[in-house]
């Protein structure tokens, strides 16, 4: 069973500049330019706790993506430096959610969304998710 | 006021075939590939219905994203040619609603998604749903 | 040694609609995106010899870069269709070189460019060409 | 006439963490992301000497990029920082080349390469190359 954390408090985990390659013809950045943002808010997020990623695949452990969403209220242009903040939302034996907010630099919310997760071995078996992650997120 | 589609048909609007660029080390499709085909699909459901996006783009006219959620069923690996499936599921005076599913060749679905639009003008504010577009899809 | 192909003939091996993933704020198409065309021309330029690239990878071979150049003569857009052509301009015991053009529909060269390429085993380590994709480019 | 500098001396100006969407099926940095990482270079490399790329759009300035070369000396992969180093290589009247190298951490040369621009106004017309510029690189 997924224990949802009570009114999930994000982490401001990095920033990011905006670069001519996440933007479009609006002038704006990309929707699918943002899952980028979402991927290292979870990395850092996950890093400051201890649990680098590499050390999982070292051991054979992907943290795979089961689902994802993202809604854009306001948008990101090029140079913009954006706050990534992140938090997990909830953890399971084998599913935890990401969740994130991506901000500009006075703090107006630009994006937020939510990864869902599985741990999967390197042949794509879902796996149990390791008690430390639990222990650091439950 | 929104009309939803009462169970939306998706149509067969494209394929594409997977390359290197839209893979990552755990040798499948990378998460955030997809809105890539999304948007892909929506481009040609929408010439398929004679509203090409850059006819739009001409008046000054965007379909801006306001949101987006996929769910990843299975990966989609390296030079896999995969059917892309889109169909608008709901329309309204200021907003539409497309819906995807990206398939194998052997009609597995992989991938299946949303995306949530309004139509802004070249200064980002919103506009009427065009009457055009409105007639196709409602 | 390398054998040089004199006056390398390129062929038509695939066409290409630019995506609003691929353009930047000068609504044009990204200096970087072209690269995602020039892969996609060099694996239908093999495929259509009878050399797809996944049958190498599943003998745990690789085409490694080992280095790119790219001339852009001029901008392609949003939703235009652009044709890729690819040829190889020289092969070696070790390495071959593969040239590209992309030209727009009407035939005027958009970007040229080259990549040059060495066969790696899956740990990374420089492999022989194989005779095959010799006698075909040879 | 285009002014060599002599011997170019590159100066870190950015590093850079890589992410899963820049790897891979190789499980190294996709030949195509390093001009991601050629443009933080570049426009660090910039604003470092008080030409902030968006000052220059701002009236109507765009850095074209006319051609790119890029020599892929080691892999870089996923979680590795690099280091990204700039220099203006030449300028002149209406043209300037930069050079880039990535480096490890430990200083090893992963890639080298360079840009070469023009300035082009909104509408793609070639500019004369802005006096403080040239008097920043000359």
């Amino acid at each position: 069973m997924s224990k949802s954390v009570e009114s999930t408090s994000l982490t401001k985990v990095a920033n990011y500049r905006v670069v001519f390659a996440d933007c479009d013809p609006m002038r704006i950045v990309y929707y699918g330019s943002y899952f980028r943002m979402f991927e290292i808010g979870r990395a850092e997020l996950f890093r400051s706790l201890g649990h680098a990623f590499p050390d999982y695949i070292e051991r054979g452990l992907y943290l795979a993506v089961l689902g994802t969403s993202a809604r854009y209220h306001r948008p990101a242009r090029y140079d913009d430096i954006v706050d990534i903040y992140a938090g997990v939302a909830s953890v399971g034996r084998a599913r935890l959610q990401v969740r994130y907010e991506i901000k500009a630099a006075d703090g107006t919310l630009l994006v937020s969304g939510t990864t869902d997760h599985a741990i999967l071995d390197d042949d794509g078996r879902p796996q149990r998710m390791p008690q430390e992650i639990r222990d650091s997120f439950g």
